[in-house]
């Protein structure tokens, strides 16, 4: 067996040992007060001057002498003819020392008549009401907001001592090519430092990219060596594994010390912590969502220990869709996609492994798992942090079924609206169980075509007693897939993939192996299944199956061939009730529209038919308000 | 009586007559990736290719067929000929269809032997894992994280396209000065501009500032008509008040529509909107806080019906510390400083007048107040929004009692134990009274010398049976302040400003004029009352009035005269369970340390003796573990 990692610190003590490891290096910058919102004040700030800096008007009036206005009253008005009229903002010439507002004065010749007494400051803003000359405006520590700029340049500041970082950051790998150039097959975009960047500088921090670095020890030395004089903290991209040319931890031992390599946490397990010539040096694993975890829990709160204000954290309790597995000893970062269904916040887990960046792309927030848990039922309510803002929750629709290329053109046309569809793939059993749970919004099924009501055996066993609606897609072709134009004939002699039982396409296919005489046995990759159409392609696109069963559709999109067998209906179940939903009113009527058939009849492989009538689980009850010219008679 | 006003909008009617008003502008432009965070998606977002574009291992190992590995066990373990070394990330060769993970493998020669079999896809990341060609990456709508940013590298995309919008920002009036020129007395820095400019460019704006335009309408004409030209949105900062200088309305009125003028909102009242050549034109009150009303609940909400994100607003349920009055009629926001007292977030609100910005400054949140709510009692649970992070609200240490210079050089050095000091100054009665209802951490109050037990009336009255402890900061001298050096026989001749009874400098006052014979009424200014010794100081520096009693200490800080009286200790008092609150044993260890006392020395006017000891309210028991050294013996 041959040796492989390193010894894991626990998440905890890893970031404790970060923070305890390296104090703040005090760099400061002075920037123009507009460039400042988003800072953080290094040294405090004073008031320039006091505003206002004398007497002001706080009213548009005139300006008087309080004595003179003593035993005014409605029975004996008081004419005054010592006076000054004053706007708001004016200044009160020093003589008086109150002003009566105009709606309080009757115009007396060129005098003014009085029926009320002025005390002393009345309708006055005393000279340093708002703050007075060298008083503090910002404290050390504060993060500028946008709100406090327009105090500091009412004060006369003009430039803003704040916090400054130089962070360093080294992409390493030979595989690695520059953004703007196209990447060979096995070559990747040199993105993480992109992001490392960004995500740093939005914290304040400057940072430099240094130029990709191949998969040479002396290469890796070289630039460290350079970026941990210039810098304040240095990230290393990659090669922090234990592959055969993963060579950032022996760099670090050779020019200063390891502190800890590898962290019970996922992702992020390789993460690696040096110091090198009194610099905090942090290895960023290569997988996207790995580096993603150490740089907002291991390099921000690095920051955050130097007096930087992270992005803040807004937390949310989500129910769970599906039960969540996590490792026991093990910290946890999950991608969560999380919508409002009724009145509970629903959130689905993303655990699709460190490479797969849509999955943080599509998620609107992640959940934390500490290492004493070991995953969490379905349905629990748990904590997760919001990475968009809050309405971000009530904008989504949450789909779980069976995904169809149909359904990504509905989405798009949706977002014009501004709803946002999330929809998870596993299959139409799932899809159903979810609608039950009131943990999808609807549920995309494919369905035998025209068995509704009568033979499709996981809607009779799973439909729950639920008042069900129906609204159709389209009607599509279902058959066999492959890159070389296979028909059922070939079958035997072929690389399968099948999908799982209750979906369509596996029982019709078991249908036709029947019809044709075939016995399963005989079929290479019968065992082999995947949940729904577009796995079946992918796996053949990706060379692991000669041929499967899915839609003309998803054949299409991927340039696969296509040998039609059967229809089937392509449905979006709901809850009947939930046909009042703003969200889904607004499907129902883009699935109706003029638009979204045109699309779909421009894609071909859809029968537009039946698109957009609504139907109940018992084929009587036709919903659908408005049917389409073309209804066949007797159909339902 | 002279007109003023305008026909008031309600808030909710303004909004919706805003958002009605204007269909978005559509207008975009290309960004590179790189400055695409916080920005919003204006057309969908497309993979340039496959990621992974072949199929990748996805652990360090050897790629096999996996044909080659079936009925290997542990009893029959298979050597394995045919194969290619491979480490995360490399390609697999397409002759192989799995990946064996190199612990499973164990070295034969050149060769390797396995001892459990391989199934297709096995540790292979296969092409398209992440994304396929041309699948949706960002949808429209999407406002791009930090994170998005690694993705959109990943998948070859170097520029987005997002929305834009021109915003022209006209400031006028006369008074203004450019940022960078002293204002002289009655001018005003031009800052609400800035201010507007700051906010609406987090929300991905464009904005232009104008010079500065004179109050002239003719010159305000000319700018608004270029300016509606060259933007999606016009503001015209400050002239929309009802004053005889104020020319924004009939600007409007000439040169297009005027769709509402005046909002029953404080601050904001004099917000305005208009309609010239198809443009909202938006007019911004002059005074800061109702100027930061109009920005963000009428400027951003606009932007967001155009599909722009707002600053997310992160509500927080919060105590009031103080009864909140409002008025009926009128929607109203409220600067609230927000801190944590022991199980409970307590608000502080800062209903100071739309004038004071330091007043947002301090606080780290705000309220809305309903037209509906007359106001809430103290201790009402309403609801407020963060303007900073939430750990703000952990970091605070709140203070209610009365001011001195002291307590600022105190706070300070707090700020560099990364704690905020939120002081207000109502006095000693409301200092003591807060501490009872435990909606401050602790109370500075200013007590005559030597009182403690004895014969301050305002403690024995207001105690209210806790259990306090009183951490001395200084003895501080008590006396008349003065422009000219007035002394006790000046009294009579001289306009007085007085301080609220149960303060000590009332009580010393009242002792002092009874000694010298000298009738209350005598004194001019005897009923003009303050609540404490800075409000005393800052009314004879404006001319309010020419003696009255204060501090040394915020005597010599303002530049007045001062004629000693008598003495009083400063003390900040805590429920005695406080001082192991971790933000009081801070501020105890900063009171006791040498700097502090070296920093009050310098400033002279405190006597520090007994400076950090801790005393009971009860003399016997003096709480402090350390007493100074020169501690006199039957002190208390």
């Amino acid at each position: 067996m041959v040796k492989r990692y390193l010894e894991l610190r626990s998440f905890d003590e890893a970031r404790d040992l970060l923070r305890k490891s390296f104090p703040r290096p005090d760099k400061t910058e002075k920037v123009p007060v507009m460039q400042a919102a988003g800072r953080i004040v290094a040294s405090p700030v004073h008031a320039k001057y006091s505003v206002p800096e004398v007497n002001l008007a706080a009213m548009d009036g005139i300006a008087v002498r309080s004595r003179d206005t003593v035993g005014a009253t409605d029975t004996n008005p008081i004419t005054i003819d010592h006076f000054s009229r004053v706007n708001t903002g004016n200044i009160v010439p020093p003589e008086f020392d109150a002003v009566i507002m105009i709606e309080d004065v009757w115009e007396a010749g060129d005098d003014f008549r009085i029926r009320k007494s002025a005390t002393p400051r009345q309708h006055i803003r005393p000279a340093g009401e708002d703050i007075r000359k060298n008083r503090l405006v910002l404290p050390k520590g504060h993060l500028i907001r946008p709100f406090d700029i327009g105090a500091l340049a009412t004060y006369g500041i003009t430039t803003v001592e704040v916090l400054a970082v130089n962070v360093g950051i080294i992409p390493t790998g030979s595989e690695l090519v520059p953004l703007g150039v196209r990447p060979a097959p096995g070559q990747v975009v040199e993105s993480n430092t992109i992001m490392a960047q960004v995500f740093l500088s939005q914290m304040g921090a400057r940072c430099t990219r240094y130029p990709i670095v191949l998969d040479d020890p002396d290469l890796i030395r070289d630039t460290l060596r350079l970026a941990v004089k210039e810098n304040d903290l240095v990230l290393i991209s990659a090669g922090s594994s234990a592959g055969t040319r993963d060579f950032t931890e022996s760099v670090i031992r050779s020019l200063g010390e390891l502190i800890f390599h590898g962290v019970a946490v996922k992702p992020g397990k390789p993460a690696m912590l040096g110091r090198v010539n009194n610099t905090p040096v942090l290895g960023l694993p290569g997988y996207p969502l790995a580096a993603q975890t150490v740089l907002r829990e291991f390099a921000a709160p690095l920051l955050e220990s130097w007096g930087f204000a992270p992005a803040p954290r807004y937390p949310i309790t989500v129910h769970l869709a599906q039960p969540l597995v996590s490792d026991l000893g093990f910290d946890e970062f999950v991608p969560v996609f999380i919508g409002r269904i009724g009145d509970r916040i629903i959130g689905t887990a993303h655990g699709k492994g460190a490479a797969v960046q849509m999955a943080t792309v599509k998620a609107n927030g992640y959940t934390h798992i500490p290492a004493s848990v070991e995953g969490y039922e379905g349905g629990t309510a748990i904590e997760a942090f919001l990475t968009t803002d809050p309405g971000s929750v009530e904008r989504t629709v949450m789909l779980t079924g069976t995904l169809d290329p149909a359904l990504e053109e509905l989405a798009l046309l949706a977002q014009d609206e501004g709803l946002f569809i999330h929809a998870t793939n596993p299959g139409n059993i799932a899809g159903l169980r979810s609608l039950a749970k009131n943990t999808c919004h609807a549920a995309p099924l494919s369905l035998p075509a025209h068995s509704l009501l009568t033979s499709y055996e996981p809607l009779i066993m799973y439909h729950e007693g639920l008042d069900l609606a129906f609204i159709h897609l389209a009607t599509m072709e279902l058959g066999i897939a492959s890159r070389d134009g296979l028909d059922t004939g070939d079958l035997p002699h072929a690389k399968f993939i099948n999908t799982r039982k209750g979906t369509p396409s596996r029982s019709i296919f078991d249908g036709l192996l029947k019809r044709e005489g075939i016995n399963p046995a005989q079929v290479d990759g019968y065992l082999l299944e995947v949940h729904g159409p577009q796995a079946v392609a992918a796996a053949i696109l990706n060379g692991f199956a000669d041929a499967g069963m899915c839609t003309s559709g998803i054949a299409v999109a991927e340039g696969l061939r296509f040998v039609p067998v059967a229809h089937e209906d392509y449905e979006l179940v709901v809850q009947s009730e939930m046909l009042y939903d703003p969200r889904i009113s607004t499907l129902v009527s883009l699935i109706t529209s003029p638009r979204f058939q045109a699309i779909l009849k421009k894609k071909g492989g859809y029968d537009l038919t039946l698109t957009g009538i609504i139907r109940g689980l018992n084929s009587e009850r036709i919903l659908s308000p408005l049917l389409p010219k073309n209804f066949p008679a007797g159909y339902t």
